[in-house]
């Protein structure tokens, strides 16, 4: 600092110091209540679950989510323990008229058959290649577990699901023409996303296989995929010729994320037991039982498929999300049973 | 509304508005900006890493997170992406004389032995009672698994996460003479910390079994159980007579989370390639060779353990930890070894 600087300095503070007056007008205090007013509104959402009807189902999760985190309520759960499990086939997408990912190993038969020329002779793949339902029907589980086989392994993890993702681009829905991602239950959207504002991790616990799962949930739940438990294939490290490492998916099915496995994929995915889970099948009951044994207030759903017009009508008969015995347990103990056709206002975003 | 009310309402509109001015001092703005400065500097948190001296390693870990998290940079990550994996034993915590997880065993061995008084006359578990390492260590890796197994299985999930629970409530390390949780590295609770601040994701990718370190590691990493990945043992599903649903641990090892498991475990749990791992031997060596190869900038970070006085100093030779190839493979690649004793100021929290 030179001389001079420091004497202009020093005559600054020798300047008496006159009290700073600000004048307000009433208009930028309007405007600052009204951006508190905005910002409240931000945080606290709009009215939840709009695509909800108001009913039983509906008040019934807005009151749970209300007891476990209000501070000081007996019920409370801190944030770190609200965990929310879903399943994923009828429960937050359709799976009718066949799953998903089924869907996409028939498409996936038709695209690699060149290379597999025995197919040709070969079932069940030669009933996909024929559009023969009946016979691929007869081929039973096993018949099925084969397609799985050689469409989902084989390859390496990226390319798995790079094949999906592009599948997902151009594949459509046969009823309502249009991809598969769109038919996500909007109120189930509505739903994740109000758990999450409170505090909530959710997490998709599906008998599909996670990889498949994984491929696009993050785009259409916001459900990152170290959130996805699923079905796994055997998978290997391999270090290729040229160095670099991957992991090839084995033709071998590693754990089977169903029935049971619900709640032991649980366990060894989060080591902690959810608060809330919903289901809509038989292969959810053992996961609603478990998290309906734990202490504290609990919260167990479950997807009733009435609604012939808008999605479909199925439960205790079905080939496919099968509801039976999950029904009587959800009817017997108080569970939360949503009746899609009184409960759901829209049924998937593009109906809004 | 009635008509005396609408009146002194319509009284109201007529008032002749006077513009309100509020006369502020200077205080209260000088307190509005103190506490900005305040709000900022709580925000941006002290000087990252207070326990690591400076040097090539800090200087290594504060110029990566700074290159993925500015917005802009051609290394920018998106948050979800900035998963970070850690071993545990030897990277987070001592693992010198023996692995935790061992020591437990061997306690429970003890306190379990009144109702085993076969364990009297059977090895390895006579090893262990008598207090003879010789024979113990002579039982080798199928020695080891026997004492695991039976100290780690055959009871529900909640019961087994008890026992660690109290044990480590009395157990000492035997140096010194602290609860094994004290052991823990300083350095790497303020890295952990430091990512999680810079909006990573923290994983915890561990050899041991998972259980037994989902036990403690919330409270002492402040990482989830969910974020835990680990060996694990069979688990069953039950539904006890009395209606109560309940995982029992089996007596058959799942899935070992050690070397090529690493990455598979990984991808299994996480779904998604680490952009950060650290480990500190041979077994994590694929863990860092995934990490690697991934596209965009990566860090791949080695514990050295080189201070026989504050810890302990082992490499290519140790019976426990053995650091030889990744060692080698760090020195080839640019991997940042962390030399215990150079760039770490303090060990463990109570040396501070």
């Amino acid at each position: 600092m030179t001389r001079a600087a420091r004497g202009r300095d020093a005559d600054r503070r020798r300047r008496p110091r006159r009290p700073v007056r600000y004048r307000l007008g009433l208009a930028p205090l309007l405007l600052f209540g009204w951006a508190l007013v905005v910002l409240a509104r931000s945080a606290a959402g709009q009215a939840p679950l709009p695509s909800w009807n108001d009913g039983p189902a509906k008040q019934a999760i807005v009151a749970f989510v209300g007891r476990v985190t209000t501070p000081g309520s007996p019920d409370f759960v801190p944030p770190a323990e609200r965990i929310a499990t879903f399943d994923n086939d009828g429960t937050l997408w359709s799976e009718e008229p066949i799953y998903v990912q089924l869907a996409f190993a028939l498409d996936r038969v038709r695209a690699l058959a060149p290379r597999h020329p025995e197919w040709k002779t070969t079932q069940p793949f030669r009933a996909v290649l024929d559009g023969d339902p009946k016979t691929l029907a007869a081929s039973g589980e096993q018949g099925l577990l084969k397609l799985i086989m050689a469409t989902h392994t084989g390859m390496t993890t990226e390319d798995f699901a790079a094949t999906v993702t592009d599948w997902l681009r151009t594949a459509r829905h046969p009823r309502f023409e249009r991809p598969y991602t769109d038919l996500v239950y909007q109120p189930m959207l509505e739903l994740l996303a109000f758990l999450r504002a409170n505090g909530f991790k959710t997490f998709i616990v599906s008998g599909g296989t996670v990889e498949f799962i994984r491929a696009w949930a993050e785009r259409v739940y916001d459900i990152p995929p170290e959130q996805v438990i699923g079905t796994t294939f055997l998978t290997r490290f391999q270090v290729r010729a040229d160095s670099t490492p991957v992991l090839t998916r084995e033709p071998k099915i590693d754990f089977v994320d169903d029935g049971d496995g619900k709640p032991v994929g649980i366990n060894r995915f989060i080591g902690r037991r959810p608060i809330l889970a919903f289901g809509n099948s038989d292969g959810d009951l053992q996961m609603l039982e478990w998290t309906a044994a734990g202490k504290g207030a609990r919260f167990m759903g479950l997807v009733h498929h009435t609604d012939a017009t808008r999605e479909w009508a199925y439960d205790r008969q079905s080939h496919i999300g099968k509801l039976d015995k999950a029904l009587d347990a959800a009817q017997r103990r108080g569970w939360t049973v949503v009746d899609m056709r009184r409960d759901w206002r829209v049924i998937y975003p593009f109906q809004r």
